[in-house]
C-alpha cells in the first residue's frame, strides 16, 4: 500500500517518461520489500523552475547561468 | 490545528464540490477529534492523469481501456 | 484513487479515533465525488507540539499559556 | 539537506518574491541549525484560491466577502 | 533536483532495504530523466498501521483480519 | 493562510531551534507577502538518517564516512 511521491521541475517530461517514472517506483517496492502492486500509488508533481530552489536561488536562474556559460 | 490535503485526479471536479470537500473534511476534524474549524486547513491538489499511477501504470491508460470496454 | 493526509498534533487521539477519521474521509471522497473507496488511501501524521506552529509559535507553548488562565 | 515546502495561495506572487521566499528559508536553515545551503531545497506550490479552505470555506468565498465589505 | 518521498507501514523494513529504495528511487531519475544523482532527495516516511487507511478502514484491522483466516 | 513543511533530519534540533525555525518561516511569509501570521502554520518533520537520501545514499552512510574522516 506504498504512496510515492516524485516531485520535478516542469521541463518537458513526456507522458512515456511519466508512465516509466511510474512503472519504475512501482516495480521499486515490489522488489525491495514485497509491497502489492495494485495498491500502490505513484503521484508526480511537476514545479515550475520559478518555485523551486536549491542553494538558495531559483532553478530558472541557474538553468540561465548555465545556458550563459556556467555550471 | 488539523491540515488536511486532499490529492485527487484533475477531471472536472466543479468548485462546489470542491467547497463541499472541504466543509466536509472541517467537519470531520470537529466531530472526531473536536478540533477547532477556525485554525483547520484544507488543501485540494488537483493532479493530472498523466501523472498519478496505481498499479504501475497511469491514470490516463486505465481510463482509456475502461473506455475501450474493459475495467 | 484519491489521497487525503490528515495531519493532527499527537496529543492522544486513539485507534478508534484514527479509524473514523479513516473512514470519514473515505466516506466524504465517495458523497462529493463519486470516488472508489477501494483505492482510497487516508494517511493521518501525528506531529508532536514542539513541531508544529501558528501564529509563529509552537502549540506547547500557546498550550502552555492556555493551562495558565490564558486562552 | 532540508527540504521546505511552502504552500501559498495563487495570487500573483512575482518571481521576485518565490526568489525571496527561497534565499530566506534556506537562510533560515543556515543561521537556525548551520545546515548547508547548497542541499537546501524549497518548493513553493501555489494553490487555486478554490482549492484552499480554512474554518471550513474556500479562501475564493473568503476574499469574496471581504471584497463585499465584510471581514 | 528532483525529490521523491516515500511512504510505507512501520512493519520492519531494514536500514539495507531503505537503502536499497534510496539507491532504487534515485537511479530511477537518473535512467527516465537524466537527474543529477547528487541533488536527488529521497526521504522514507514509516507510518503505523493504525494511522494508514484503505478502503476505510486501517491496515491494523486488514492485516488482523488476513492472519485470521480471511484475504 | 501559508502552510511551510520542513523536513530536516533527526539530529537533535533542540525545542528552542524548532521554535526559532517556526518564528522564522512565519515571519518571512510576513515580510515577503504580507501574509496573516495568525493563520500561518509551520510544521517540521523530523527524519531519521537511515530513511534520508542524498545522491543515492542515506545519510547515516555519508555521516560514518564524514566522521571516518572523509568528506
Amino acid at each position: 500500500m506504498p504512496y510515492v511521491n516524485i516531485k520535478i521541475t516542469r521541463e518537458g517530461a513526456t507522458a512515456e517518461q511519466k508512465a516509466e517514472l511510474i512503472r519504475g517506483a512501482t516495480q521499486l517496492l515490489v522488489d525491495v520489500l514485497g509491497k502489492d502492486p495494485a495498491t500502490t500509488v505513484v503521484v508526480i508533481d511537476e514545479v515550475d523552475t520559478d518555485n523551486w530552489g536549491v542553494a538558495g536561488e531559483t532553478i530558472t536562474l541557474r538553468r540561465g547561468r548555465a545556458r550563459a556559460g556556467g555550471a
